[in-house]
């Protein structure tokens, strides 16, 4: 059953609507996620109004972490809900699973952030509805939502909707919240205030609705609910226009930072009020309006435009690029993005490597403020970093594989869902032994260097992560008398299939470029700014440090290609045994392999996750010749089941640049499809907030042949066959430029204030600026 | 729609079967309530097995209370669900409100505690489902829940059934449970332990499914659930039978006091395997067989026999027998009864006056030991009455209005709902003004004494309550010099729509009556028992209360007839507005005055929600002529709602007093009709376990007559019109009787083994041992 349109729309709206048109109960989390509406704040995700089984009903907001108990790892608290509505029809509720359901669409408009659901049915008592609800999350103003319910009905009815505060939800089962304070003013205004139980931050929650007609509003308080429920007649061919205007705020919000904790709630009340006040006077159309210029603005400096017979391709890059904007709270350096951003319980809201190796690179080229907000997060997270290099006997600063609030260290949790063969809980061994993130983020600070030249953030805080990451990596290498080299024995690398193996290829090699940037730091400072040398040599000591890294550089172990050319993943990867792949990578869902295996049957097997080795040939491109990597690429490829999201987009890119067109179109097509393709439960936890970002990379860094040679930026594009144009927005050392591509030609356009040289292919071309210049591919 | 049928059933099952015949999503929680099951120790509500938005799926074990957070008071917590099943046919859950239901029933069986289920319905997909479900929780293992499922289809199909422990359930949001420990043994076992959260009571929950055709099984641990899923064939026309075993212990259990902490989890678990591999081994219908011995024990002592054209009625008493024996720990004095027994949320599993003036009479005629036990446990609960009396700057005992664990002291929440009129919380003043449970609890004791004649038990513990209750109300009484008599103020008498009113009469005269008793016990003592008295007065200091008592007692205000022969319910009441009530009175739902009028309003009108003056005529049956009893009741009834389960049964049996018969039988029927009747709604938050008393009073105490006359137990039936024969059982004494009484005569058969003097009507007759008589009416 296939419920999902992607290309819906026409004129202006060509492209940029996704459609459900179904309704299935057994599938509500795939458009609960990828509709999921947001401000990079707030996070909402799309359940209907009306209740179902099965159902996630999720409010976010970035940053508010707590542990609902003690043996629990901190996540993102679901917030009352304000999104549902009872509605009953002469006493039965609206269910599209019962009666008939005449016809019924749900559409996402990505262009302006709303979603409008209408459906035509006929309850089992006989009456037929038309009725059409709009959701948006502004874009606008932060904290406010709001919901409009047009509803017909072709006999006289009787008509409640019931809508309200829910604090009743959960996150599965676990309550973050206590000490509700609920109060209904002049019988609209409803005040909802909960606090986190263990890291006690306050949300404040209100709400207020109206309907166009005579009705009997009656207030109801639940044990953790408060409600207004509106009852009314509705007659035969009219039709009545509800509206709810939801605002939340949290005690955590940046503008309350360091408020005095007794007077926060009464502060919250007023600014909520106030806040309430204002939206509810200018009603939905008003707000959806004002987030729609957002909108606009956005995709004006956003939007990539593929010409062609791509119109799929088309809306799932922007698709992605809606959510890389609802993802990330721009302009907040506390908080990171989640895993599945904000739009499902999924990974608890923990930010990963995913952030810097697939996201970053999006803001990086396109909004490095954005970018460097991002870094700054992981800056603040050196506090964290160096509390698990000591808890772990390491030096300097190794990052927790799973961060949350910038204070909390390691939150991965320790165990995670059942052995099938002991019955046990399975131990989760990444927060423990995966540790190239830390090799991962200097990467990414040095990228956003090399790309922004952005000196005052290295000054501040980026020379600072590189030096100590380099320092854990020089007290993490393991000697080997033996073989007179240094090692890194007992981790997990990208390929999280492998556990517990030695010298991850990826690993290794990314821990040397973080030390080897660690040297040229220091040696840059020592010759081109005491200043900054004299700083950080007071914070870190960087004579120790030089020492320390010089001590073992020239001898780590950087694994290199056997007689075949195949360089080994690990110490282990090659001798292990053959799997036939077949029955896993033919089926349409993931991790399907664990139901045959426990992780400690699979370490015996020759099979990947997701890309690794073909990860480092990415990233560290200039390292290996064409051959060899054509080689790996092919090799690894055949083992890989793609079980990750962070895997198809980027041996997308490598086989774009080896030449194999047609697998890297089916590799693309692949990265796009990890939300929005046909299995109706991939997003069940969440929207993959590392696939967006992939499916940028291998659309610009891909096909776009966008990519950083040392300093310089190459621009080389070498477009899918289907496609015509290609055009993307990039900025590059301040400067804006516009890319327009297709199958001869590359245009770049210099929109900046600055001349700047750019690598077109091979060749070195200087763009003035308000200059374009166009070669020929 | 009426979805019941209560008169299902022929032969040997005639009047014992309750059976909803249709299938509505929107009232599933009347059979929920209605059909649950439980031994004492666990109360298990009858959700369906598979998931409806809705549901409220409920397992409660007795005085394991907890309080999820601080501000909010304690409560039964939900354990982790066993009772739910996701079953697929070829994907599609079973959901009775898509495609196509073509019989339906749900049986609860009165007569061995059993609820079977059965449907035939076709899928959406087109396959036709017969389903026959069993469920027990075990009367003769405490410990041991069963569910049995046979399936059979009309064409091949592929099968799931996913069941286990779920611990992602709350009581209505607040959760409960923390350091969840899980593990499945031998891919079958499944084991889960959680703790509550402040209370640190630990739950161990083991189950067991079993399937008696091939299958795959998996086991899946979500965040708070641990499940198997069977994934089978069935072939068109063969049928399946599925089996899944549960246990619960928890570290209270009695057996488990004083154990050290630390080993508590480990002796759990090796309690709850043996349990579940024992009751395992056993299956569905042996479990049933030791369950249904003990149902066919309990009935052959205690049923009641109704002959005539009185089959709900006859049902309907079996209905409140069976539970009144589930809603009690018979052998536990650390326990009360809930309002809501352990068969929903409501009112959190605290006990009220309900159990002393409702539910006691039966146990007290019938079982008294277990009236014994009860008694037993509010003499725990001094504690907690003398704190409460500290806090309130009263001396002695002062009981809290709402009783959970026995340490807790008071546990009436501060606030509940939300005020129609200013929205605010509304103020819950029962648990600071409503003070009459003192007195009640004291005449209960009394009463217990008089009918059992348990001497020991009032030397142990019955003098010392009424003493010290006693000892209360000396300090609770207010002297008012103008008129030169001791008044009691500001109070909540039993009609809860009347807030701080003074001189309610029901609570001066049983405060009157309580310290009387005081007085005479003091009196009795310090005649015939100087050893008692002895250690009395070194516990309470008798001449300190007899002291306090008797400067007061002669000068209380107990309010009398006015020239027109009303006793004022209060102070206020008389002059009160008068208020139609047709409105309400004709409303098939209770308390919907609430919606018109908040409770300030409500206090300024002539309108009671329940028996006030008329219970104090019921249990002081001899202060007041019969023509004034007339007068009052008729006044009374007029202007009582019976918004409260606590009003129909006493308001019956004054009526049949008083010779009105039509009346005393409608009300009778209203008493029979609180959860069994048509409205669908009114038992969502579980029964009413004093209107299961309150019928069991109406019964006996109202039709068949009975009551004490000072220290004679007085028998004289007065049956309705309907009736034929009415036979029930008595204990007095020590000894067992038989009653059956006809419209013209009664027989009293003395099955003890001591000779008895019992009032017939008005004549004193002595029946010997094993012998009966006959007189006529």
């Amino acid at each position: 059953m296939n419920m999902m349109k992607y290309d819906a729309g026409t004129g202006e709206l060509k492209n940029w609507l996704i459609q459900e048109n179904a309704f299935d109960e057994r599938y509500l989390g795939k458009c609960e996620a990828i509709f999921a509406q947001g401000n990079g704040y707030l996070g909402v995700r799309n359940a209907l109004e009306e209740a179902y089984t099965g159902e996630v009903r999720n409010t976010f907001v970035t940053g508010t972490f707590n542990k609902a108990s003690r043996e629990e790892v901190t996540e993102l608290p679901n917030a009352a809900d304000m999104t549902g509505m009872t509605i009953m029809i002469d006493g039965h509720k609206i269910n599209l699973s019962q009666g008939e359901l005449k016809a019924y669409k749900r559409t996402m408009n990505l262009k302006n952030g709303e979603v409008i659901r209408e459906f035509t049915w006929t309850s089992p008592s006989g009456v037929t509805i038309n009725a059409r609800f709009q959701r948006i999350v502004s874009l606008a103003d932060e904290h406010v939502m709001a919901a409009a319910l047009c509803l017909s009905v072709d006999k006289d009815a009787a008509v409640s909707i019931e809508t309200g505060i829910d604090g009743s939800v959960t996150n599965s089962g676990s309550q973050h919240f206590k000490d509700l304070k609920r109060r209904i003013y002049e019988a609209r205004d409803m005040q909802y205030l909960a606090k986190t139980t263990e890291s006690g931050v306050w949300f404040a929650q209100h709400a207020a609705c109206s309907l166009d007609a005579e009705a009997e509003v009656l207030p109801i308080m639940g044990r953790r609910t408060l409600m207004n429920k509106f009852s009314f007649k509705v007659p035969a061919g009219q039709s009545i226009h509800f509206e709810k205007i939801s605002i939340l705020h949290t005690s955590r919000d940046k503008v309350y930072e360091g408020m005095d904790a007794e007077n926060i709630t009464e502060t919250l009340k007023k600014d909520g009020m106030t806040a309430l006040k204002a939206a509810f006077a200018k009603g939905y159309e008003v707000l959806k309006q004002e987030s729609e210029n957002k909108w606009k603005e956005y995709w004006k400096e956003s939007d990539i435009l593929i010409e062609g017979d791509a119109d799929f391709d088309q809306l799932a890059v922007r698709f992605a690029l809606y959510h890389l904007n609802i993802m990330v709270k721009h302009d907040d350096n506390r908080v990171g993005i989640g895993a599945k951003a904000l739009t499902g319980e999924g990974y608890k809201g923990h930010s990963f490597w995913d952030t810097e190796m697939f996201i970053l690179p999006y803001f990086t080229f396109t909004r490095p403020q954005t970018a460097r907000t991002l870094l700054e997060y992981r800056y603040r997270n050196l506090f964290g970093a160096h509390l698990k290099a000591r808890e772990c006997g390491y030096e300097g600063a190794m990052y927790p594989w799973e961060c949350a609030w910038v204070d909390d260290g390691e939150v991965t949790p320790l165990y995670i869902g059942a052995d099938v063969v002991t019955g046990k809980l399975t131990k989760c061994w990444t927060g423990i032994i995966e540790h190239h993130i830390s090799a991962d983020i200097a990467y990414a600070v040095e990228q956003y260097y090399l790309i922004t030249g952005d000196k005052e953030f290295m000054k501040n805080y980026g020379y600072e992560i590189i030096l100590d990451t380099a320092l854990f990596w020089a007290s993490r290498l393991q000697y080997n008398a033996e073989k007179d080299r240094y090692e890194i024995l007992d981790v997990i690398g990208p390929d999280e299939y492998k556990e517990h193996v030695d010298n991850n290829t990826y690993t290794n090699y990314m821990a040397a470029n973080n030390m080897s940037q660690a040297l040229k730091i220091i040696a840059q400072l020592s010759e081109e700014d005491s200043e900054s040398y004299r700083k950080l040599d007071e914070k870190l000591d960087l004579s120790y440090i030089k020492e320390k890294i010089e001590a073992c550089i020239d001898k780590i172990y950087l694994p290199i290609p056997n007689e075949d050319g195949i360089i080994p993943q690990s110490d282990q990867f090659l001798s292990l045994k053959k799997l036939d792949l077949t029955k896993y990578k033919t089926s349409d869902k993931v991790l399907t392999i664990y139901n045959d295996f426990n992780t400690e049957q699979l370490n015996q097997y020759m099979v990947s996750k997701q890309a690794d080795t073909v990860m480092l040939l990415f990233l560290l491109d200039t390292l290996f010749d064409q051959e060899i990597k054509r080689k790996n690429f092919i090799f690894y490829e055949d083992k890989t089941l793609h079980d990750s999201s962070l895997s198809k987009s980027t041996h997308a890119i490598l086989a774009n640049d080896l030449g194999l067109e047609k697998m890297a179109y089916d590799l693309y097509e692949g990265a796009l499809t990890i939300d929005l393709g046909t299995q109706m439960k991939s997003s069940n936890e969440g929207i993959h907030s590392a696939s967006a970002g992939g499916i940028w990379e291998s659309t610009v860094m891909g096909f776009g042949g966008v990519r950083m040679e040392g300093e310089h930026m190459r621009i080389a594009p070498k477009l899918p066959e289907k496609w015509n144009r290609l055009i993307f927005p990039l900025c590059f050392k301040g400067n804006s430029f516009i890319v327009k591509a297709d199958h001869k030609s590359v245009v770049v356009e210099n929109n900046g204030k600055k001349d700047v040289a750019i690598l077109l292919g091979k060749e070195m071309v200087t763009i003035a600026a308000g200059q374009k210049v166009k070669r020929n591919l």
